[in-house]
């Protein structure tokens, strides 16, 4: 009988250093193993990325559950902060440390195990498509959306799909996401008139534009939450000038704002909702706001149902713990997925992830694989 | 008969790049043209700046008129910006331009060229004393204030000043000034918590505190003026976070504010003006704020009399116009030479200051000469 190692395979991943875009060897390890797992392998690579498409089963099975997940990772920041090598996943403890041990190589690396145990041991009814990226952390251009491309212009197909991403923030089973809040940043350059800061009549100041500005997108709430929603939430992010001199009033400044929001909103509402405030207060100062803004993805919800009691009476099971369903939190590929097919999101405890010295007790990997295993069991039953 | 050249002198000054604290040539090149005319002239370094001291007649006579000014100047900003050399003295149309042309070269040119004509032609019952700093636009502190220094332990002293600092605000001989408002400038460190943007209510952004903060500052009427002076004025000038990911709130800001103030303050007042804010706000926010403060100088006054009178004859009979005796404006080193004699400041149009193709009309440099002769001929007469 096959059991397949997901703290071992963990270990393997971490050991190649597959920070955005570089491939590092993470897919051509996991490729090795679906592929002699009877796994049907094609590299999906675009642009300078690097994603690995996998399916069991018969193409177009009307019953082909799906895993999504990333093997690129974050850069290690300040390598001197690290107390281990962040690629080394050494064990101290009982607890694996490295770049990416939470998010997620040990989530593709629980899920391709479950997958590889289950298709061994006790083939099932169905099809089993494992996608994963090589790009989630950086621009996500080339990475999920390729895959997707991919599957539509091969008629592959998931009927649903989970994606491994850490969810839970403290305790290992307490959360499950069902939709994600959208994502939006927008850059303001604020022009006025430099001049001398003992005579401010003469010139126009842009700061204090910029700071009634920021004050006034930080004061207000953008909502109190939806049926599924968290409230939406507005972050200053950065605040820019760069002026040296004391005695000069500076012509221009620079402000970022990130916001993540519910199904209340869209990029384009608060888009809106922003240009009226900068149009306010441009015309109230005479100091021109250029606002850019970028939409990383909108909110979108999976509304409780059948593919979230699975996952959750799964988690229960393995845990003793009744998943919340959130939509809190970062976006994650499950926005491109959910264009696709309905899409929740599982996975471990996220408290470290980006973070140095990132780190994932070993047990939770197993405990992981654990329920993977029994979603794949219910699903198939 | 001697006829110094102001406007060439001017030219030539501004072609000594005198950045600050860059002595660049300015103070070798005054030098030797004020040696030359039979001053004894005596460099006053202190720190890494450059001083020039310069008497002509007798040490400690009891009628010495005394010029202070400044060849260094502030740095050119966005040289691309510029449409001129800004260390060129390129002249167009009548209009000489370069850093320094106003603030205050030309100034300098104008009573060194008006000392020297006097007494190389009509030598005067009395003596001169030219006082000239390399660092009036920086620190100060081993400027003025060390040729002051200096005089004192030298028993050198002027019977009354007059600091050659740009005071017209837009025609040459509309205002001299009588003593200055005060300034100080205000440093703030805000301190909070780093985290995700997604995540805020685990973070403690100190930028929408910063906004706040300056947003009030920026907000509040200091005063409405008092008798011999102007409302006091207070300017952000700064606000920086440097922060590049927006998926990240910081964990630290930093923003500086410059108050020029009236007789109705004080530096101290005024500390504790922005201490009581920045507490109050600190403690709503959880946000730690570290205010550092410097004083540049209290506000002074030399109140109407003979001085001013002086002055304000010359200024009349040359140009047609009775200058009003203001306070208005940017500190200057009569702050500090008011502790040693009564002082007035008088100089052309300062509106192109500290900007970009800082400019001056050499018709003007020539009538400030002129100007400067007369009120020296009136004072020894």
């Amino acid at each position: 009988m096959t059991k397949t190692d997901a703290a071992q395979l963990t270990a393997d991943l971490i050991r190649c250093a597959s920070v955005t875009p570089e491939e590092g060897g993470a897919l051509v390890l996991l490729e090795k193993q679906l592929s002699d797992a009877g796994f049907d392998c094609t590299r999906v690579d675009r642009g300078d990325v690097s994603n690995l498409f996998a399916r069991w089963g018969r193409k177009g099975d009307s019953k082909t559950f799906g895993f999504n997940g990333h093997t690129d990772v974050v850069p290690i920041g300040d390598a001197a902060a690290w107390t281990v090598d962040p690629f080394g996943a050494e064990i101290k403890d009982g607890i694996m440390y490295g770049r990416g041990a939470t998010d997620m190589k040990s989530g593709v690396a629980a899920f391709a195990a479950a997958a590889i145990d289950l298709v061994s041991n006790t083939p099932p009814e169905g099809a089993i498509i494992l996608t994963i990226t090589g790009d989630e952390e950086g621009d996500a251009i080339d990475g999920t959306t390729a895959l997707l491309d991919y599957m539509s212009t091969e008629q592959e197909r998931m009927s649903v799909c989970l994606v491994g991403e850490p969810t839970c923030p403290n305790e290992m089973g307490e959360m499950m996401k069902i939709g994600r809040r959208g994502s939006m940043t927008a850059y303001f350059t604020f022009t006025g008139k430099q001049g001398h800061s003992a005579y401010p009549h003469r010139a126009n100041n842009p700061l204090p534009v910029m700071a009634r500005l920021m004050d006034q997108f930080s004061s207000e709430a953008l909502d109190n939450g939806t049926d599924h929603f968290d409230a939406s939430t507005l972050a200053v992010v950065t605040m820019d000038t760069g002026n040296p001199a004391t005695n000069v009033i500076p012509a221009e400044c620079r402000a970022t704002v990130n916001i993540r929001f519910n199904d209340s909103h869209s990029g384009a509402s608060l888009t809106d909702w922003m240009q009226a405030k900068v149009d306010t207060i441009s015309a109230e100062s005479g100091v021109g706001i250029d606002m850019k803004v970028t939409i990383s993805g909108e909110s979108f919800i999976t509304p409780p149902g059948a593919l979230s009691e699975l996952v959750a009476n799964s988690v229960e099971a393995e845990t003793g713990r009744r998943p919340e369903l959130s939509t809190s939190g970062g976006t994650s590929d499950a926005r491109f997925v959910q264009h696709h097919c309905p899409v929740v999101e599982f996975g471990l405890v996220g408290k470290t992830m980006h973070q140095v010295d990132e780190q994932v007790p070993v047990e939770q990997i197993h405990q992981l694989k654990d329920i993977y295993s029994r979603i794949l069991r219910d699903y198939f039953a």
